[in-house]
């Protein structure tokens, strides 16, 4: 994970850098690079208790291109659409598993601009290819720190996990929720739920309505636990 | 996408209120709903300029329950691992594409717990299930308005992004491929760079290199242009 260059260009905000040093350890990054960054922001960032090691390590550049020099691939991010005519323009879904595929190789510098203005053309031009974050086209410039986290979720996300299902528990045994039924049944019928004209499709009714719950194991032990208690008041009510 | 309700229970710094209100605004979602807000911090973060029409709209709730009580799907956010024995667990990546499809017939509700403490007991046993950004396992706890922003670009993440390739420029075409190539050699050829020993070789090895720089149409004419008069500088010296 150390092959990801998180590159923030001119920050201003301390805060912004302390978050974008957060989500860098959240996610399992450790090099940060800032080029000309405000340095009385930088100093208040490494003040921060959070993400201390990552800030305790981060270095500072004078320009871009020292700070990407070791690097085999330069990406920077942006706001903008289709407007930046000189890059290719590619989405997050799929620059992100460009980067995490080429992270394998060589080292890889991912650029972020400044608050205010974020990448300048000069930036621009020692990039490779440029990534954008799907916002809204109305409303797309992102916070530097939340954009930093999008972009590093996005690199270490895993395609298989969309995909599987999660563990589940241990689905309830078919005894125990044919036991659940029948207590359910005894109640309703003390209770006088259950009127004996519609005995028959009243206890269908309720199997299936105790099978949809799709109970799993320890569900069903309580469940079982409280019908019991249930049933048995009503069998010595006083 | 107003069915989707972000629900930010006992939020205390107006900050995070405001950044998760930008991420909102960035990626579509109007609807926010705070359980309990620190006063000050509510009042502080609807006087941020950013993403105001979703802090103008966003309403107060005195208790979980009765803000997510028209949601046919309620989901916690959690950074804890598999200690959380009691309700289902999902990685974003699976909880998220569940919650886009959800969204598309009722109203579904996403909460996330204070910054110091997450959800409490109480909170999650409102929620079917919760969900889980992969986060490390030493640095799970991730800054709220980052949380925010992570989980809802999950939601409107395209899997088909991820999979196209981007739009890329027209490529040249192989006239100016040839062109160039042919430039390219008269240049080194006058320059003293080919011998005529092994010019048949270099040839070859020009003709591929110039190839492998795969031009888009743009920049072969650019190329195309530099070359020309390079070429003529050294066929008009002084």
């Amino acid at each position: 994970m150390s092959a990801l260059k998180v590159v923030l260009i001119s920050p201003r905000n301390p805060l912004n850098i302390g978050a974008a040093a957060r989500a860098m350890s959240n996610f399992g990054f450790s090099e940060m690079r800032l080029v000309n960054p405000y340095t009385v922001a930088f100093r208040e960032a490494r003040s921060a208790v959070k993400a201390h090691a990552v800030l305790e390590q981060a270095r500072e550049y004078l320009t871009v291109a020292e700070a990407v020099a070791d690097c085999a691939l330069v990406v920077g991010t942006t706001a903008s659409g289709p407007r930046v005519l000189e890059h290719p323009l590619r989405r997050l879904e799929y620059g992100g598993k460009l980067i995490a595929k080429k992270m394998g190789d060589a080292p890889v510098a991912l650029l972020f601009g400044s608050e205010k203005f974020g990448l300048s053309n000069e930036d621009m031009s020692h990039c490779h290819w440029l990534m954008r974050i799907p916002t809204r086209e109305e409303h797309g410039s992102m916070n530097l720190g939340q954009a930093v986290a999008v972009c590093l979720y996005e690199v270490i996300r895993s395609p298989a996990s969309a995909k599987t299902a999660p563990d589940t528990k241990r689905p309830a045994e078919v005894v125990h929720t044919e036991r659940i039924t029948e207590f359910l049944e005894t109640i309703l019928d003390r209770s006088g739920y259950v009127h004996a004209r519609v005995e028959g499709s009243t206890r269908m009714k309720i199997r299936r309505l105790v099978r949809r719950l799709r109970l799993n194991a320890h569900d069903a032990e309580v469940w079982l636990g409280m019908l019991r208690q249930i049933s048995w008041k009503l069998e010595h009510p006083e």
